[in-house]
């Protein structure tokens, strides 16, 4: 039994049940769009499972197994899955206690019907199961996103993306609701490794100089409008440090021209980014996408690693920020407008209390993403409705995101939100602090229509 | 039902009502004495629940409803209290899981005998009812203050207040216990506001000239005497950002010129405000004033609304607080002293176990205030008991702040902490970590003796 | 009843029987080899609970009760411990809710067999009845260790320390294993009051010019076998700032000549500190001694204190500290290394989930080390367990530490351990987080073998 199989009884099974079979809105996550376009077979077990999946293969190195064992790197298509796999059950026991088994002991109970544990012993026969899964029509990507009942499922992109599989699917007969966000890190953050080349790549996709500032600034306005024209509803911005700050237009155009040049000092190019985030914000008031803000990861902390097998590869680490300092220039230039929303996400947990829920719950424009990344879990979103609600209410969260690019760990990712905020909810109502009424409310505004308002997607 | 409402049962339930009406001990908030010494009837429901309170305000601006509509700001009083009151609880939902919600529903219920949940088609005869209620004697602030069985209440009053009010109070055949404290910030901070003209209007006020260091001390020793003639046992001061540093005399008649002449630089301002609170402390030591200090809060971070609105407009959000290094000089100083007591309080929860409770169980002067601001909560409360006591005991512990400008929340407020406490003991007893014996003897400490202990009010 | 006494039932009482008589393994702490090596008897009961307990004495220090009237300091050896046990007792409500009581209860009923509580009127008798334990054969150091069923006790061993006493209790017929740590603070860390003095020291020990750095190092690798030849697994290190920082040999040569001859500034102390500390891990790769991190004390906070009466009387107070920053240079340059093992222990909480999980998650040879000091409670447990589990696992864990001077209160500290592995697993097991199977697994691993293995321990 693990915790996605127990059954919650009472209050909590109550609302749960109500909420388990609501369609999952998947508002931010790393899935595929040429998934749904080519609607191909995944590959293999292992390729499935454990090579995309850093949450996985993290631990596994942590604990001395070689990335290249698992497959990955080069000469990965060398490695037998089978091998990879094998490798990965016989080390099942090093999840104990973590997201990732309750998400994969979901996944394979739900959607493969897998009752058995991982183990050296399974292995082979899970494998096999799983093998001949992958290659029926059943398993394929449209099938499973209609068996997973998801009613839309946004990507991420980089703001040279084509966005032609998100095309090619909403031209398809299928009715799958797929929408791209604008992810344009490479062309407005100096120290990102393409910025010149993107932003070059930016003005001839979009048929404008790039020369000047205020030119540059129309290219992104008219790249954001395609996104908009492909079914796009938001941005999303990795931000290592958090910082803004509004730049006169003589610095805009100095530090521009230092950006292209590539001769801006980490501070400089620090503020152009922090600048660039305002007016990201300030187009968003324009063309109504919603922002999204991820701070505070200091990624490819291990050298090494990095530069053998690139990023995202589970030494990502999140440190300190302040989000107060941080926001102050940009909410001062746009927070009270209502019409603008900006989604913070946080790996900081002491922020949540400190700062978030108090900002969220004054800045008109200001909502809060759901748990991220290590901290969406059983404890970290007990932690976050410990810390955010009674500060900033329920109607200043933006619902929940699953964030994933394992495509298969989305039903099971919703689920486990599902559970907790059922629990969360009984819980409240056991303490007093609210009837069921209200609990059912707020409970089918946590499942799903806490994502739809706050990311306008009501169609 | 909710929070306030519901039978806690068990131990928790028999340490709830030892507790429960008990006298209630307020040594620090912000109700005007002149309520009592005038004893006028409230106004109207919505100045009475709604336009002070920026808990509650703060949280409908932030979901897109106008300060202005809400009676706040210029012109204010011409907006109708019925449809300010309208407004407000047609949002009620919106406070749902806050404690704001749990409070007034406890005045709605306890003071004013409301049973209906607030609600738009509930509005106006709530408003009606509260309405009734406030134009009858029973409803004065006297007649409240005794009903609510306040044993003592403290003001927070500015270095230059006349403290007419209270002398007016203490005077009169009325029997209710209300004292100034005395807080100088705007004549010790350099940055803030007012602080030359308050530093002259000191010297006025005291008959001294201020135009020296040790004669502005002098003033500031007259006034702090001036307090206690009043009744006044602590000061309070507001540290935005915590630094304590001891000066010698050339820097501290430079900085002092410097301060008065306006001419400090930022860090040279903060650093004179360092070597105020140091000399608030040793004038603590002589005179016994109890300190209070309330750091971290970055004030007034929407400066639209600040500029439109004032100040204390729910735009002011923790910070990051280093409490070490922050007092480290001051406490060197002084924290050896049995004498003296300095009350701490922060925004920063992740000080609670990392500094405070190792220095409040250490240092004889210092004392942990209770959980502040937007901590003041159940879940807050919850934490602070779970992150201190192991480390500071309940015995380094001042016991209950209301801190309210919201009068009728004050039995609200007191009766939500007398909960948390008794459940908090009810689980020590239930983990075999004490007995009921002892718990009944930590119950009726932090319900009132710690308070009276802590501010010296034992009369 | 407290809690050491109270019953677990159901799983959680299950797998605490399980756990609760494994041998005791006690990697890290501050026992003196010379207890074992003369088996003398302790001179007195004050001399056992009181004196030696920073946890006790600071929090009746904290509370008004002078130092010197618990025999502390100067002149102290004139103060009749009968005095000070009586003072003790009988302030003995002061601890309640702290694990200084859990622990002391636990001692007294356990090693003592008193059941009475401590208090004024119960002091002379419980005195009377510990001083005549104390003169039994069956209450010397011997004795109790192997009463304790400890399997292995490591000492905390100043570099130059002559290892006479571990020598002498390994010569011994008595089977009791007690190893020596190498802590080699006073040779590598220059801000250290005796580097100077100490690093000549070191030289001559070794045979060793230590003019030059390179000698240095040389001398350092002899002391480290030293060590090892007398039985130790591991290092140890003070940091109270965490910074690591990889020096080419001109600079090592110019700071390691600037420490010894005092003229080093503080930044340039703390760089060569720094990078010390990468020295001494890439030791341990050669040498395979594990290296232990114990960071962000800031110590003697209270000079007049420190003066009066020396370190380690209980105003050593956390700091924050960011791990990701602070072990950047180290885990680059020797992390990735699986023969080598970091153990990190931290006192700020926050680094827990936001840090030290995600890192122990991913780098192969960092370690968490249990929580430390302040947080080594039940609560400090149950937070460690909440924050770190999901992203770390169970097998990223060093198990536990004891870390402590007070001998009589190990097998209460581990039997405290106990209990909350046993209450957590429990908790798993009914969230359906993992079965019974599994939680037997990971309680053995917890209470025992993890610390073996992290230490390296098995023989």
């Amino acid at each position: 039994m693990n915790m996605t199989d127990s059954k919650l009884t009472g209050v909590a099974g109550e609302l749960y049940e109500a909420a388990r079979n609501l369609p999952i809105v998947s508002p931010h996550g790393h899935c595929e769009a040429s998934w749904f376009s080519q609607n191909s077979a995944f590959p293999n077990p292992a390729a499935l499972l454990v090579q995309p999946d850093h949450y996985v293969f993290r631990m596994l190195y942590s604990l001395g197994i070689a990335l290249s064992d698992l497959g990955i790197g080069e000469g990965s298509e060398e490695k037998d899955p089978r091998e990879v796999f094998r490798l990965f059950a016989s080390n099942w026991h090093l999840f104990l206690g973590t997201p990732s088994r309750t998400w994969l002991e979901y996944s394979l109970r739900e959607v493969f019907s897998i009752d058995e544990q991982l183990s050296a012993p399974t292995a082979d026969a899970i494998y096999d199961h799983l093998a001949t899964c992958l290659a029926q029509e059943y398993f394929r990507p449209r099938a499973l996103f209609d068996r997973f009942n998801i009613e839309l499922l946004a990507t991420t992109d980089g703001a040279l993306a084509p966005l032609d599989d998100h095309k090619s699917v909403s031209d398809s007969e299928w009715a799958g609701r797929i929408v791209p966000t604008f992810r344009p890190d490479s062309v407005i953050n100096p120290t990102h490794q393409h910025f010149c080349n993107d932003v070059k790549a930016l003005g001839e996709l979009t048929n404008t100089d790039v020369g000047s500032y205020s030119s540059y600034l129309e290219a992104l306005r008219k790249r954001r409008a395609f996104f908009i024209s492909c079914g796009a509803t938001a941005t999303d911005h990795d931000v290592p440090d958090l910082h803004t700050e509004f730049l006169n237009s003589t610095d805009c155009e100095a530090l521009f021209g230092g950006a292209l040049a590539g001769t801006l000092s980490a501070q400089d190019a620090l503020r152009f980014h922090g600048h660039m985030l305002i007016e990201m914000a300030q187009m968003s008031v324009e063309d109504g996408l919603v922002m999204q803000i991820h701070a505070g990861a200091t990624r490819s902390t291990n050298r090494q690693v990095f530069e053998k097998f690139g990023s995202d590869k589970g030494a990502d680490i999140p440190k300190p920020t302040n989000w107060v300092a941080g926001l102050d220039a940009l909410l001062n230039r746009v927070g009270n407008a209502s019409e603008f929303t900006l989604i913070a996400f946080t790996l900081d947990e002491s922020a949540y209390a400190r700062e978030l829920a108090p900002m969220a719950g004054h800045w008109p424009a200001l909502k809060l993403g759901p748990p991220w990344w290590f901290h969406d879990s059983e404890n970290g979103i007990a932690r976050y409705f410990d810390r955010v609600v009674e500060t900033a209410g329920y109607w200043n969260l933006a619902g929940f995101n699953d964030d994933t690019r394992a495509f298969t760990s989305i039903p099971a990712r919703h689920d486990l939100w599902r559970r907790c905020v059922a629990i969360h909810l009984a819980e409240q109502i056991s303490r007093g602090r609210m009837g069921i009424e209200d609990a059912r409310r707020v409970n089918t505004w946590l499942a799903r229509d806490a994502a739809i308002a706050a990311y306008k997607l009501e169609v």
